[in-house]
């Protein structure tokens, strides 16, 4: 058994999901995690502080893309700013990662709790994403709107791309629910 | 001390809502909110299942507030079942509640369990609405676009009603915010 070994993360990813598709999450242990990852459990609580988190460690990712996206945009209007922040996102979300995160999902809904996690991560990466919009000039309430709002859209995006038979990429999916927001807001003339 | 009294729900509520204030919501024990109130023990738990509780039951009636609009609603376009869903929980926020509900979120806010709780009433709240917008007869993902963005509204607005200062009513403060999401998301010419 390596002590450390490059991908040890990834791979303890994969070992936790598979266990918690297999035997179920709350049947899962850390030690049952790292053998099955070929590492010891102090390399499992290296990258984890517990096995939930293994399931929640792209949160963090999505928080630095979607608000480094807000930073770095040139844009002065408040739906390009959310589009380039949704753009942004899309690079964590390649085809290859689609039958994991519907796996993953499957997991998450199942059990009450983590799907509570999983909602109140959104409305973290929300408030993150507002005070970017903050920082960048967009007053209030339009910036704690518009943070919510984009996290709706790439939440519905997130849940229509997990779809079975939806072959669609992600960034058209992001695209289109932010084009149905706008459209089902829209003012009438 | 009454076994049974009329109004003693709301006395509960109040003086439960007295002693988180005073000596902090996790000292606070049900005895206490009982005594406080003149009711026993057991009157308190014929009313909820616990002191949380005693913070959260207006939750179940903004569910039905918000359905019941979109179901009893005429109108048929989007935006129109949100504006009637937001008009008709007006009723549950009058002038004389302000200062309750002040006192209640700096409770809420200051326990990082409740303030999930909270959180968490609001995503079920969504989902109820989104539903009731596809029973009438709205697709997806149109339908849980409008009832995330029914919530964000109401959340916004109701974070204005509270703020000090703030002198608008809830019904001003819900249609300012539904016109400024709109504006924020609308299409440019």
């Amino acid at each position: 058994m390596t002590r450390w070994a490059p991908g040890a993360r990834e791979r303890l990813q994969t070992a936790a999901l598979d266990l918690f598709v297999e035997q179920g999450y709350d049947e899962t242990t850390v030690s049952q995690i790292a053998a099955r990852a070929g590492v010891t459990d102090r390399t499992f609580f290296r990258h984890f502080t517990d096995k939930r988190e293994s399931l929640f460690t792209g949160s963090e990712v999505l928080v630095t893309l979607f608000t480094g996206a807000v930073e770095r945009s040139t844009a002065t209007d408040p739906v390009d700013l959310a589009a380039a922040a949704l753009a942004a996102v899309t690079e964590f979300f390649p085809e290859e990662r689609r039958t994991w995160s519907r796996r993953r999902t499957a997991v998450v809904l199942a059990n009450p709790a983590l799907a509570e996690r999983e909602q109140l991560k959104m409305v973290t990466i929300a408030q993150a994403l507002a005070r970017a919009l903050r920082e960048r000039g967009l007053p209030d309430p339009a910036a704690t709107l518009l943070g919510r709002s984009t996290v709706t859209v790439f939440q519905v995006a997130f849940d229509r791309w997990l779809t079975e038979d939806e072959d669609r990429p992600m960034a058209d999916l992001l695209q289109d629910t932010l084009s149905a927001l706008r459209a089902t807001l829209a003012p009438r003339g």
